[in-house]
């Protein structure tokens, strides 16, 4: 937690499988998307200590559905990829949340988004405020920089 | 066409299916990029009369690879749902287009969308000119309206 | 339902999207037990004259977890492909029943299949009878020739 | 690769991610096959140390389709999940080879699968004899027990 206090980002990674490339030999779009959703549950678990099936299961009882989405894709990426991709937050809410991510080979960006997500009651799927400590390690990641 | 040219758009339609629904019983996001892209290749077939396979494999050498996307989820996607999803054209450029994609139920609007690709050769994946039946086809459902 | 009386089959319809195919231009394998569930679902809405999200979500209390398959991949299935698959029923049990789905082109045979789901409760997950509806229409095009 | 040699197995993992979870909360089936690949690749790059993107795009110009598989889902798999997957070969042929794959949660065996492949030439698609160095290290991972 101290690297994330540093470096002012989650890292996470994603790897490029034969059933996420297309004929044209490049992944295909939507699995892209799948990878931010990786991405995502991986920093629940590295950041809050909380495996994201427990989030959703039981511990916070809450969801995130994703209601808006930007998305660049610059580069393609290809079959055996392993890329690293860099997890910020760019706003906090106070029932939403809006990520960045920025999928990387080597220095390359590769694709770069912004997802906003809303924090819902599983069972009644209404808004509700982000809880308290997910709130505090989103702020270790909040960006400085202004929005692209 | 004749009701192409009167409505100025094209209408798809999209089923959800078992494997597109999450543990919560809505549809997981990523799969409604999936659900674009069916709508695209229907454009494809039915305005162009050209299915989409033979124009990356064959007819026109040319390949679609997403770009850019801004997408609003509004609204759940039910699993059973069958929705249409309205088509239209915000922008023609000289080697792209970005389409609109609108999801209703009834009158509801639950996604929109705006896509853009980049029209390139399927050989050496560089951006090339919209053949030009294909610009005329996509002139018909040009938007008049500014986009949102 | 008199079709189905006659053939004693039930036919779905498949469409092989962009999103199934792999690098090589031919189907990667996994979607066609996609493509099997689709079927399956076609089934009980076209001769049950109840939609599958029903089935499961309400009126009958029922899922229909897979718990064995068997399959030949005869021949690749390619995209843009529009192909019958063809459904009998080759053993009704108690609480399963077996299915045989064949996929063809034209009159060539690409896929076949066996495919057991036992019929579970919804909540508490164990097996359960086949309800009678459910079982009368099983019947209707249960195989009278022995198994391949 | 000393390992390998003493248990006569390849053992990789998966995880249960989000996406792969039907709304019964459970694995939906067709994703399960995607798990075998992954296992699949994995072993070509852990004990054949070739990244399966080259086999198939260069070094060994072989590409390894699917035709046949047998599976036994014994019990759900859940989302969140971390589950080794033991590999064995149970059959070589001369064209083909037949893996056994078995998903574990602890000592109980959740899921078992006999499949097999055919190596085929990438350009032409015809079945080819399995290249020497790969039927060697097939030969570390063959059962000497009997098949179920």
């Amino acid at each position: 937690m101290k690297a994330l206090a540093a470096s002012r980002c989650y890292t996470g990674s994603i790897q490029v499988r034969f059933g996420d490339v297309d004929r044209a030999g490049i992944v295909y779009y939507p699995r892209i998307f799948d990878y931010f959703h990786q991405v995502f549950e991986g920093f629940f678990e590295d950041c809050m200590g909380i495996p994201y099936p427990e989030v959703i299961g039981g511990r916070l009882r809450a969801g995130f559905p994703a209601v808006h989405y930007e998305v660049d894709f610059l580069s393609p990426l290809n079959y055996g990829d392993r890329l690293p991709v860099r997890l910020t937050v760019a706003r906090i809410g106070r029932t939403s949340v809006t990520f960045r991510y920025e999928v990387f080979r080597g220095k390359k960006l590769l694709v770069r988004a912004l997802g906003t997500t809303v924090c819902v009651d599983m069972k009644t799927f209404r808004p509700k405020p982000l809880p308290l400590r997910l709130r505090q390690v989103l702020e270790r990641i909040l960006e400085t920089r202004p929005a692209w």
